[in-house]
């Protein structure tokens, strides 16, 4: 069973390519270029009406499944031997959620949505220095309640194990280098979790299918 | 044991809270009154650094679990005899992270925090009304895809059943209702769902208990 993964290089679908990497499932890549707006191609929203990035084309199934942790929660539990869940525990599986859902839905939504797509928060250009200005503080203060989290001493973002929250969080510290931020001096622990993360091979891999870097 | 459910009322909250009636699991109501912003009180500010409701105490736990979406498949896990999630397929599953992550992160993060909380997206108030009125876009454009999805002759959302998708769906359809849609009108198909989720017991205790009702 093959599956497709429709993705954009250093988009969020980055976190669902290295699940797949590290969970050794064969999958192909479909390149939906972001930046020459190919999510937006009649030909993509067939596939993916809301047109974002990423989703899964799993076999058998007509409609692709969406929403970054909806398929790295999907790729964990269909492929448990790799262990990208700590446990079978409830809780532990609720914790993941709750990192992802916050990182998907506030990070990524209310903080790098308005910093890179302004126009979702207001159809006048005039307003959209002010709207970007407003993501970044939004980030910055998330940025610090994510370090503040990873600085207990754990070795990763879950105190079980490796998990698919961490993935995402990388996707999100190359972000921050992107947005210019100080990711190394500035957040400490987040730097340690992604610099143990650019060691395993699966990510080595997707970066480099991805041609992207850390530094953004 | 007995959760505590910080919940302030008709509030994306008043989801877990059915979710918890439709299980019988013993709870206290915790009340955060968001109009009354008792979620920036420092006692509050101390349970749920976010400021967000709901967030969901757990005997024996420190942290509270926050993040709807997490709240809501935690509780349904817990619980597998309520049948809150159709099956222990893991696409089933991942089907119903898809409409959470969906309706939490983009319908109520960008549309009606942008509507409700525009302070999130800029610092000026004189951008206010065009935040808000993108946001009233933003909520008609999923709204309509809501309808056109639920409008295949299924009973519930997802198609295997009942699941933590559905009381979800019915504080969206409240919302609806609150800020002047004619979601009677409109939406058919969400309103034969939202009919038929209000002759729950569950669903009408819960509103007696927030004293609330579908028409906002």
């Amino acid at each position: 069973m093959t599956y497709r993964l429709f993705y954009s290089p250093g988009a969020c679908s980055m976190a669902a390519h290295i699940a797949l990497q590290e969970v050794q499932a064969p999958f192909t890549l479909e390149l939906v270029d972001l930046s020459a707006r190919a999510h937006y191609r009649p030909e993509y929203l067939a596939i993916n009406p809301k047109a974002r990035v990423p989703a899964l084309g799993i076999a058998g199934q007509p409609r692709v499944l969406t929403e970054l942790p909806a398929i790295l929660m999907y790729v964990a539990q269909q492929h448990p031997t790799a262990e990208l869940l700590p446990t079978d525990d409830p809780l532990a599986t609720a914790r993941c959620q709750e990192w992802l859902n916050w990182l998907s839905g506030w990070v990524h939504s209310a903080g790098f949505g308005a910093i890179w797509r302004p126009e979702r928060f207001s159809n006048d250009a005039s307003d959209y220095d002010r709207i970007r200005a407003q993501g970044r503080r939004t980030v910055i203060d998330a940025y610090g309640a994510i370090d503040k989290q990873l600085a207990d001493g754990r070795r990763w973002a879950l105190a079980g194990g490796y998990s698919v929250v961490d993935p995402f969080l990388l996707v999100l510290y190359r972000w921050g280098n992107r947005i210019g931020l100080d990711m190394h001096a500035d957040y400490p622990a987040w730097s340690a979790i992604s610099a143990a993360l650019v060691e395993r091979p699966a990510v080595q891999a997707v970066l480099r299918a991805e041609a992207v870097s850390l530094d953004g």
